[in-house]
């Protein structure tokens, strides 16, 4: 099913012509300015959440992102801290300020997710998990809704459908890479999808490139290429230590790194006549 | 990941080399007879779920297969009766004998799922949907789980590891057709997930020709060729007037249909030395 | 683009709506017997190419496969023994009796390939290679007309009418497998594409599974499967060593490997009504 | 394969660690300056090539692109004006002083276009057509190599060595969208290619968005992101009047619409430190 034929009309870009803003925290998503989410795959412990909040709120980041639970492959794969990852995530936001965006895989985690989560990301593992799009689509709070590792800009759209049939209007879509044949990278960032989905919905869309390559010398590249193709933001993986991380170390940026791709992504903003928040 | 570098040690091959039997209302899934499950996409009144039973039964399909709570891409399409279609369900069951398969969309249906379904269904949208497939392993149940849309058989088996460590051994996969550029068929049906899979887990393996075609008039074919590739049975989607159903009807055989099906079926079945159960 | 949508009027199936038959050294390919061309990738020499041709023949198949010019990913594997290998193709349909089919990659080599073929092929990375349809389609020899690794089937059977444009009204079609996000086969053979075409096309439609699957121990399986879709014959690499193959030797059977496939094959052609050629 | 384990002596990064120059006509390519190739899909009559070789020039391209020869899928599509074609693009040519490319399909063609094209392009049907690899190797043009619909990137750096072990090393690599299940776009532009490419390749790579989206509206923001992803330069179809269009109409910017998207790319370049040449 192609874009075009969708039947969408909350989340369709007739419903709201000049596009939605989300707010959060102080932080416009979907104005001019290009927001960047930033920290790392995985809570692993206070030092390292700790550290990593302050470093990307210090290069210009807007929002934290960091995993507390973790929907992984294989069940022998570090699930991730769950509650007390949320604790932690709690903590870095009290002392940087940043708002926290984190990934409820349960309806029944949404209270103790709730507790400390100013967005709601829904993965891509669960973009169809409809269900738990109905209940975040009767929170109060935005939902980062990823796009699936499959999932067609129609089925996206009609995920976010979902989750505003239920009342629920701040959604923030995700684009972090397709499946394809090509194997060289662990998904096919597709940037097409920006201007295709900013055509066909008024929602705010973003771009994980850390997802989208697995490789966290491409991010930065990648990460300049979304926002010329007008990504309202973009998901970065930022780790103290990659070799050390837990999960998906490969794709996430040193604090310096980071620090050297924010400038190269405010450049290519203020190019195309935005900036960075 | 290819297949050959899972480490899955509950559904790996070498875990029971001979394989395993899924027991289930005096029918075995994985041993010499090739079972066929059958029914509706979606149960949709009494009338209609009653009717298809008797035709599946008689045609000699041994599960009955019908959706009461169905994810839809759009949260606009028929969702399925829920609890009166479990109803439903369990009246067909109790009339005709034969065992039911259901989905289960959502752990907090589990119990009232469980009270009619002899087989849970975990659908290709919730193939990665983690906590769902660890509540389904602590069912004693057997679980039917569908490989996702564009799901690596790498994958495929490592869900059935997240169930199966959850202490449920009686673990079904179900190839059901992949994500491909082919626009002719609904999926791209993979045979070759069979022998691949058969290799590397002793599970039963099953294939559904409906949704891995879209299109009725190629499923007996399909069927049988899944027969011939190896596959322990058979998922079809069967309607007493398609034409009129509320979801699918274009992929469902036709009573009639089904059982000219069986036929040719059962002919491939003997021909590889296996028999329809 | 769907085949449904596809204008052919000469591959098309409203051209012959009784099917065609392509004759070639009194077999029949697209009549009720199933027909195997069988034999190495690469011809390596008279040794290896006579032994294989003798033990295809004796093993019930009726086509003798083998390539001589053969297209490379890389420029530095084997290219095949070229006009050498064409001699030697020469020598063994001259002791078997076998007709021979082997790959043209080029417009200038057609003179010498058909000094010594039966059919022409025209592998996978040429499907689309306009001119040399054109050039394939002045000649008065069926052509074998491989599936694009991405090609669609309305590719297929447009590639299809290129060839019948120029005349040349004797076409089969090879489903050999597509390019897919799945890495544990080398592709995925798509026998939906079988019925699809059929229903689409009136020219045969046969089954590569070798280069389906590149993998020797699922192509029996393949096969059957191929037959029980409604293939109208089979591509098969033998060769009487494997594993000192100079092209492709993990997809090839040994020549008992083939003699047992040869049986297993028959068998299911019987019970879908057919027989082998 | 991944790219990382190609083994490519004289396409690999390796041979030139600084990165290659194609030069053609006093324009750099993978040079500081991004060059923007532009120009009709098919040359049609001399009004339209001439039309829109002032008015690509004018607006900054400097090498004017137009088919002469086009392969098409359908033998009933327009084939281009063939040698009528070609010189229409010398006249262009001689008027605005702009190199040209323009595809080559067979071997036998080459003498008659090497008449009147600075640049040679292979297209993407022909990527793996190993004899005009091995022949547009011999020439001393530069050759536009397009990536195959499916190619992986390291199939495409092969077929790049294929034509430098002919002898000629002037080749330009040209991402320009793969296939995959999405239908809302023609082809998936996998920009990831460029980054990817250019750590393995000291070939200049370039980026045609007109094929990799199929709609003009989208051209302009992909061709900016092919820029911030690193693009040494850009392929554009444009037409004077695009609905009018013998081939791919839908995909062309209007003069206005090219000479709008140039001053966008422009300042995209300063941003990353480069310029339009």
């Amino acid at each position: 099913m192609s874009i075009e034929t969708v039947v969408a009309p909350l989340a369709g870009r007739q419903a709201k012509p000049a596009g939605s803003i989300v707010r959060v925290g102080g932080v416009e998503i979907g104005g001019t300015a290009v927001v960047v989410f930033a920290g790392p795959c995985a809570v692993e412990n206070e030092e390292q959440i700790l550290s990593a909040a302050r470093a990307v709120k210090a290069a210009g980041a807007r929002v934290l992102r960091g995993g507390a639970y973790k929907p992984r492959t294989s069940p022998y794969s570090f699930p991730g801290l769950k509650a007390d990852g949320l604790r932690l995530l709690a903590l870095a936001r009290a002392e940087t300020g940043l708002p926290v965006v984190t990934e409820v895989m349960d309806a029944r985690h949404l209270e103790q997710v709730l507790a400390c989560a100013d967005i709601l990301q829904v993965g891509s593992r669960n973009m169809q998990n409809v269900t738990l799009l109905e209940e975040v689509g009767k929170c109060r709070v935005p939902v980062l809704l990823k796009r699936g590792m499959s999932a067609t800009l129609a089925e996206h759209l009609l995920a976010a459908e979902h989750v505003m049939k239920g009342g629920n209007g701040q959604v923030i879509l995700c684009e972090r890479g397709i499946r394809t044949f090509e194997p060289s990278t662990r998904n096919t960032l597709d940037l097409g999808a920006v201007p295709m989905l900013k055509r066909h919905t008024h929602l705010p869309v973003i771009v994980d490139p850390s997802h989208g390559t697995g490789l966290a010398w491409m991010v930065p590249s990648m990460a300049c290429a979304a926002v010329a193709a007008g990504a309202d933001g973009l998901l970065i993986e930022v780790h103290g230590h990659p070799a050390r991380a837990l999960s998906d170390g490969g794709q996430a940026l040193t604090f310096e790194e980071f620090a050297g791709a924010m400038i190269r992504i405010g450049a290519v903003a203020s190019a195309i006549g935005r900036s960075l928040a």
